[in-house]
């Protein structure tokens, strides 16, 4: 009897759900913005439901689920697991309960690392795209987004360190809420101010409080126009990360390799340009990350073993 | 015939008013909270005369007015003056117009720096105030704040270059919009938390915009309490400032003397305790240094001389 079982992709907006078969191939998917943050006192089995009853009715099939659902705000807390973490060790601790007699969900743990350095480093979900990406050893994954993450990835997947960088949050806030945006002009885009605020952002990049200000007085100074300005501070922010990331030691080490980028796809060409301007040559991973890393869990765990068995 | 002026420190948020006689003696003082954002439709002549009517009646005297107000979004657009600047030459670029016959207002122009660099930079009411500080030659004068400056000021007061860094305006957006401020709880304060997160900004300063998602894993490890978390978070933005400005190469060359600290108590003692936690000294301007350079510069400008003819 062959099963399938279900792969959810529930992070802070949006909530994803694939149905995979016991072979691996995709049956259908679905989305809702049903994100962690949208669901009101705790009613993720109904949000769950909403979008996966059918699914669950015709085939009582288990589900595996990464992201911030497993998070203190999430359904159930899925303790962290250190760094170096593998696709093995992560599969020996999920977190796993009943949603009836015949179904089961497992989450799927949060990595940490920096036990002992000077501060602690956490990603929710980003482990499984870098599983599902199947990088070869010594590679150096970037993750762009709200929190970018930036991980070290050995030998058989052991995802040995990484850093977040709050580039897409901050972005964010000086944006919608800060002086900076003020002076700015939304909806188009502009090349050329992206890449003199990614070369500023990366030749000042022990600068950070200060440089990000150069987004105001190039405005003042008339040297980007309004509607450059967004762009002009995306890469000033950019650069700072990939230089940053770019310095620190074991990061640095696997630098002649090709960094391979995870993410959508108008934010992976930004970091595409920021990183050729740093000297680092970048490959993309192919779509559909988190359903592979799922799959791979999955296996790991003898979840899809005993669906076939 | 002594005639005094009206002083004007016009900011952002607030207005604040003091007239000053002829000798320079602090006659009264009064403040609102009309700052330049709360002026609306330009009626920037109202708000003054809700706050001053009585003393133009009385006195028909000149007004010296620096901050905001002399911005793009103020009453009048003051242009800004390129470093190296001084109170003489400050004193001879004053944007002035009629109030009526018998009153003229003056607005002090901002200054600006790091024209032919990679960017400029901009001041607006800290050199009013760095110049009412009166401090000796080859002093870093540090204002914290919304948008921190550090200057370096010369012979003769000439303030020879400057440098922005938002702190405060990162502190605000990061607590109030941002994902850190959801772990923390706000009103205590923990000078354990906030000297942790300055030598951790003033060690990892620069890696910037990854250590400050420390006040994210050190509220979800519980490491700090979120009671501690905000002064956590202010240790690492001013311990990133201090460590950054430190290292700017003009700065760091006046960094065996005392830097004069010039602003509100209370953010000047946090500035303290990292100043000494990264090796400087510091001293404190007086009270009332925006007065002080408003004498000095209407002196510069004359009008106390033409006041006292």
């Amino acid at each position: 009897m062959n099963q399938p079982f279900i792969s959810l992709d529930w992070g802070t907006s949006n909530l994803r759900a694939t149905l995979v078969s016991a072979q691996g191939w995709i049956v259908g998917s679905r989305s809702a913005e049903g994100g962690v943050m949208a669901v009101k006192d705790g009613q993720f089995l109904q949000s769950f439901n909403s979008l996966c009853s059918d699914w669950i009715a015709d085939h009582s099939c288990p589900i595996i689920a990464s992201g911030m659902i497993g998070s203190r705000q999430g359904w159930v807390e899925a303790p962290y697991v250190d760094c170096p973490a593998t696709p093995a060790s992560v599969a020996r601790s999920l977190t796993s309960f009943p949603l009836s007699d015949r179904v089961t969900m497992h989450i799927i743990p949060g990595l940490r690392c920096g036990a002992g350095t000077r501060m602690y480093d956490v990603m929710r979900g980003e482990e499984t795209q870098i599983w599902g990406a199947d990088v070869d050893p010594d590679t150096i994954c970037v993750l762009p987004g709200t929190h970018s993450k930036w991980a070290l990835v050995g030998e058989q997947s052991r995802i040995r360190k990484f850093a977040t960088y709050m580039t897409g949050e901050l972005y964010g806030l000086l944006t919608k809420h800060g002086i900076l945006g003020r002076l700015m002009q939304f909806g188009a885009s502009d090349h050329e101010a992206f890449v003199a605020g990614a070369q500023l952002g990366l030749d000042d990049q022990s600068q950070a409080t200060h440089v990000i200000f150069a987004a105001r007085t190039a405005g003042l100074m008339d040297e980007v126009p309004p509607a450059g300005l967004p762009d002009y501070l995306s890469g000033i922010l950019i650069g700072l990360e990939v230089k940053s990331a770019r310095e620190r030691e074991r990061i640095a080490s696997a630098a002649e390799k090709p960094v391979t980028l995870i993410g959508d796809d108008s934010l992976c060409q930004r970091y595409e340009t920021v990183l050729r301007l740093a000297g680092f040559q970048s490959v993309r991973a192919g779509e559909g990350a988190t359903v592979r890393g799922h799959i791979r869990i999955a296996t790991e765990a003898g979840i899809m073993e005993r669906a076939s068995a």
